[in-house]
């Protein structure tokens, strides 16, 4: 084992990103450290990247960054009996805290006092990463690498489309970058028909359309609600599943859902809006959820056996693949608008 | 039986009401006639009478207003079998469709369809009124009139207070008018401690400690979430009962719940207003519901057996009886701000 | 319009049915008299032609059996609005009361006081059939005449399937006979993996492959428990869904379901059983549900939804059609084991 | 700290304790030592003490048994954080492995390799026992210390009544031992209404009357199934809660649950026994539930709440209190038939 590995590393409190050399990290009784086959960039990369106003209330550098990888188990501390050596592994990155009332009945996902592997201390974006035994996860073989990578988003989108009822269905999934174009797939291979993607971006719409949605609609140009009605005999969407944070997307949601309906907030927006309660939700008999993370473990296990069912067709979401030192060429590619999911190899591209 | 009855009418489309003389309805065959023993003015018997914009909006003229109310049956039509002559009724005044979604999947109090009695056709400030069979309910020999005429306001507090888990539960009930005055009492009947009720007016605070709530604040003077905080060991309140309305209120509830609790919303806004949805909603993976009238006949079950229990003590928000025909004197009292629920006897006060 | 049509009927208390010319029914004002393109065939019809115990205590001949069919409105009564004249429709053939407890709680589908069209009174085996208005079912025009004439059975498999968490779940199937098999598909089709189909007729176990179920299994050799537990990480399969009403396979369902697992039967046992409860229920934290038909009309709603979305292919289920005048072949070939649903045509057979 | 303690023995694999010193227990990092104030007597200690086919299977002596208890922190492992010397605490005496399934999806109450304190390891008939970090339950100072060392059976009681809905629901509570008893309590705190309790023995009726149960009949000599039918308007019961595990009254239980009804059993039957399940479960659309310990730590959280809001009034199930050095006398007693719950003191009566 060497002393130092390749890392991305946000250096000090400002835009930008180095990759270099740091130390391998130490692991004590209770952690495994994983080398890193594959990590996937997500969107709070890149605003950790551009040092925005999140990043920087949140940030404390130096940090190596990345919460969403899978690799193999290359040493572990003394107390862990779980995973051995070699053991391909991915993890849920939110570490909570196990003592307050949400941990102690069955809601670590909302932990008061979580902290997250890759935000708040040294992520996957490198050839190593140190994870406590308790949030590892093993992966089944019958699982790709790719698809290992990516468990944290797909796992945002299962806890989001399996946040209630939803097999016989009808869902409306607003906004699809990865989250959503994932969350296309989910509700196919649960039941969930038909599946509306609205997007207003043309090259996510065009990979909503790869994913099989039955409607891809542009707010900006389609009538939606107009459709919806239609496609519903007049009764509205069962389910909408939010993934984008725009306020227009999500008072859209409250116009297209039925009397009775779900709405399942994941999109964060990035202020304060306007909405019509009355309306959208009290006279509706409507049913409003935020969705947080993914539930401890209980999603990862349906996830698990969606992926092991073959239902699952995720590929057209992972649009990018490069080493790790290529990493801000992959942030240009996110600003593109053309990347989707963006895999990095820390370790030889196979 | 006579050809005509005393009624409170809104003859035509200004600000004001009469109380007069005008025919007896007829019945049809499946229809109920009943004699109305007690009958109780609701706040949107006031925006009828103020002529308010929603009233405007919804009410065609004339029209006998009143939708709460027990009595006992006058005359039933011929296919008529599960009520006779004599029974101790009140009604639910939601009168469904029946052939829509929500109403073929057991959520008929949210029909596409609705109308209701008292407000879209002509209701129980008067004499007698005309139900149709499947609306009506039997009242169990155990309960009194008072308590019977108010169950459609009770029943919309026992419908927010069971929409979700609540026994061993912390609940903050925002807005004490009846609604939230019978949700005080409800909510200790079915387990929940503490309560907390948030209420702006004096009076209405007063008949909240009269309804024995363990904390009572005012959101103008108190700090509500420091308190409610220190009461629930930092954790914030399971569960928020929201009765007002008030855009405020609604989000000093969204500030008090806690991780993973439930806000349900039966107060309804006036128009659009600004929140916080990252924070209230998403971060906290909290729940909103939308809750409209009553679950028919989910809610009557339950309250039915509340009130039999003798677990319900409704009587401090009964503050004011007087006989249908001072309605106008009642007007009056509700605009003082001091009487909460007022009882309306058109057939003798005893 | 004719006066009779072809018709099978159990002419009296004894084994056996004829094919003979009987009149039309004639309806009321919310009837709708619907000419039946396909009808279907289950094992009740069996048990009635047969004369077993059951039929012998709750059928009082002469009767028309037959209550899983499709066809066309023929005519109206005169308060019928939701369909009219040509139609495409089936229906629920339990009929409720609309005002037991049961029936005003959303829970119809288990009504005290239910009738069945087609064991109760006269159905779908001839060439027309009256229903009440309440009961009719649109069908959409994207299913299939031979899929819309089985959704009574087809909405056992999905009501027992959906009558709890499934997606992203192992599922036991126990009995292969034609809901069984309808239930593979059905689990498929919301996500539940894998499937493990239990029969021990090597003839539904074709046909269970033929349904495309993960594991066949036959309880008379397999070990099935052992199986199971090495398929599921020794955890157990999450649900089971017995089909079969047999005593040993139900024990079987309890040793294999996982602690906190959910059984639902719907095969009925024709006698009482021992179990034992401590190991099989209690200890476990099983969840155990009685299924009984189909919930109103919640299943035929998310039936609907799958089978438009294509997910359900039931072909290997449908082993024979043929002329209702055939009837007693049909009968015959049921009893050879080999038939699994047999589709009668009274009208023609295109 | 002394180096010895006073403890009830079970010294080895016969009938019969001894009550002599031991060692005190060594803690290591990340446990608790807690000094038993008061330590309360289960029908499973009984068990022990003399020796039954359940004990010679699952007791390994030599043993200290005692699984109910509080007391005040007395040392601290060096990793604990959430308790300090002297804080007053009770324990969840089921240790979960936190590896299963079960624990990793919020179900540690049915965890695949669960051991009980007190059971499997020395347990609190003692003046001291040691308890991992993670079971530990402060006690909120406003629950008196009788209350305190019941916790473990009052949670059996509360997780069964709350296993579904129950407020504005009739239950029928099988068989009033000391959780039978407790759960009479529970039920009418959370709203259930009216409460049947069932028992053949008249010591328990005597306390089922004082605990203040609406019915309280003699399965032996009362006609249960008509004296339910009539006080239910002939629906039958809402809620079963089991807690005899006699087949008679389980099977009873079946009898009078109403179509869709919920019967949770806690009792656990010692050996397999018949039921007809077409009737008892199938036809009626019924729910059973096996309700095994409590919810880690939901149950207790509840408990917690009803508790502090003074709506339990256990005291009539607390019939003796002895010191731990009487224990033999609390067999006897508890033989007799006419003790319920027995509270022994370890370190003085006071």
């Amino acid at each position: 084992m060497p002393e130092t590995m390749l890392a991305v590393v946000k250096p000090e409190a400002k835009s930008g990103a180095e990759v270099r050399q740091v130390p391998i990290p130490k692991i004590g009784d209770t952690d495994v450290l994983v080398k890193v086959k594959v990590a996937s960039v997500c969107g709070t990369d890149l605003h950790i990247y551009d040092w925005d106003p999140w990043a920087q209330h949140r940030i404390k550098p130096p940090l190596v960054p990345g919460h969403e990888f899978c690799g193999n188990v290359a040493a572990v501390g003394k107390n862990v009996t779980s995973v051995k050596e070699g053991d391909f592994v991915s993890a849920e990155m939110h570490v909570a805290c196990g003592k307050c009332f949400q941990c102690r009945t069955g809601d670590a996902h909302i932990c008061q006092f979580v902290t997250i592997i890759g935000v708040d201390s040294d992520g996957a974006f490198a050839e190593y990463v140190r994870i406590p035994e308790s949030n590892i996860w093993k992966i089944d073989p019958a699982i790709s690498a790719d698809y290992a990578s990516v468990l944290d988003p797909l796992g945002n989108a299962v806890h989001t489309v399996l946040a209630g009822e939803i097999a016989g269905q009808s869902i409306a999934i607003s906004g699809t970058g990865p989250i959503g174009l994932f969350a296309i797939a989910v509700a196919h291979a649960v039941g969930a028909y038909p599946v509306f993607a609205l997007e207003v971006n043309e090259h996510r719409r065009k990979l909503a359309k790869a994913m099989k949605a039955e409607y891809v609609l542009d707010p900006a140009k389609d009538d939606v609600k107009k459709i919806v009605l239609e496609a519903t005999n007049g009764t509205g969407v069962d389910v909408v599943a939010e993934m984008s944070g725009n306020p227009n997307a999500i008072r859209t949601g409250f116009e297209i859902v039925r009397m009775g309906g779900r709405v399942s907030l994941l999109g964060t927006p990035t202020k304060p809006f306007e909405l019509d309660f009355a309306e959208s939700i009290i006279f509706k008999g409507a049913t409003v959820q935020g969705i947080h993370g993914r539930r401890m473990y209980k999603t990862w296990y349906q996830m698990q056996s969606l992926l092991k069912s073959g239902k699952l067709d995720l590929s057209p979401a992972i649009t990018d693949r490069m080493p790790l030192k290529d990493f801000t060429k992959g942030m240009a590619r996110l600003k593109t608008g053309e990347a989707s999911k963006i895999l990095l190899y820390p370790n030889g591209m196979k």
